[in-house]
């Protein structure tokens, strides 16, 4: 018999992690009640160690007993396991474009900015370039107001730190990723995304977030880096 | 109304590829017929061009008009498509899993196969040891005959450069990556996967296999390269 403990669920996070608000703003469109437990990723604690063996990192999920990590493979399991709203599309082939552009997202832009963020000299340059790229493919990818219509669903949730982490990281490292007025479907989306009142509870805010970025930046580099 | 070239199934993949043979051995398990198009990757053809035009490879599989990219997406379209013989396991937290564990074969074993396979030197030795590290988790992931039960599924396909590929690696490159009696579930899980009957149609023969590896390894590094 299902207990209140097997229903409980908990994520495991960091406070300034896009891949942990992917996780919280999934439970959150689907309003899912969930205890977020932040982690010390320093000092790893023991329900991390054992909930995630293999990776040791965040964000996991524990549904009752049973832990996912991997955030993509959380969005999915949050998907199956709570069937209202959606976050996927109905149709088999619409549901694997928005898996096509996920992994996109995720290897072509994702990768590249977070590269070019903890980078210096032609590391950087060269990351932000195909970040450039990435983006400028994913700009042609956006057909409506989001990226599977009018409401938030999995490609939004997959982007997040292109809305919310990317102008943070642009101004902590000096970069300058894409010219808004180019990508202006980009531009329009990010506008759109930070509107929602779900984002805002889920996601860390620019002015905890900017501070933070910089201060990583500076340990790796020297607060008076001001190279490229 | 759906007519039959709506239905039609076609493969865009190339002969020694574990990609293509993956989407092969997939339809082939859910035994739906496709038409197979070999493709020549040093002359690309207008239908990879214009069904992949993200990234112009390898394997596509277009189901009437509609071109699915990405193997591990259309193994999941595929299994959504045609629900007989489902590929992965009804329950969405042992979908979790599989999904967990087919990230981890791409991302951390398979990259360090291909990788050890196509460099030389201190990176050919670094990537060894990154493939032992995977496989010696992946063998404690494996816990029946096949990696969801007494059927070959999802994670078995995904899977089949491990099987197949890597034996011919290990030759064509002079590589050992691990050793048969530390892994013995690998080890068995092997055997059990070739003796399968559809699976040897989908696949390359060793003999076949093997010869190509070697001339691009040469290739690559020259005939008598017997460095590690």
């Amino acid at each position: 018999m299902a207990s209140d403990d097997d229903q409980k669920v908990r994520v495991l996070g960091v406070w300034n992690s896009p891949f942990s608000a992917m996780v919280k703003l999934a439970l959150k469109l689907k309003g899912v009640q969930y205890e977020y437990i932040e982690e010390d990723l320093q000092n790893k604690g023991p329900l991390l160690l054992e909930s995630n063996p293999v990776h040791k990192k965040i964000p996991v999920l524990i549904h009752g007993r049973k832990p996912v990590a991997e955030s993509v493979v959380i969005l999915e399991y949050i998907n199956e396991t709570w069937p209202e709203n959606p976050l996927l599309p109905n149709d088999p082939y619409e549901r694997a474009q928005a898996r096509f552009w996920a992994k996109f997202i995720e290897e072509k832009c994702g990768r590249a900015i977070w590269t070019a963020y903890g980078t210096q000299g032609e590391e950087k340059e060269k990351a932000i370039k195909d970040a450039e790229e990435g983006l400028k493919i994913l700009e042609e990818g956006l057909k409506g107001k989001f990226f599977n219509g009018e409401t938030i669903g999995f490609l939004d949730i997959v982007a997040c730190g292109i809305a919310f982490w990317l102008p943070v990281l642009e101004e902590a490292a000096d970069i300058k990723f894409f010219d808004p007025e180019k990508l202006p479907r980009l531009r329009c989306w990010t506008e759109e995304y930070t509107k929602v009142e779900l984002v805002k509870e889920a996601f860390p805010p620019r002015d905890k977030l900017l501070p933070a970025f910089k201060a990583y930046r500076d340990q790796m580099f020297g607060p008076k880096d001001s190279s490229t």
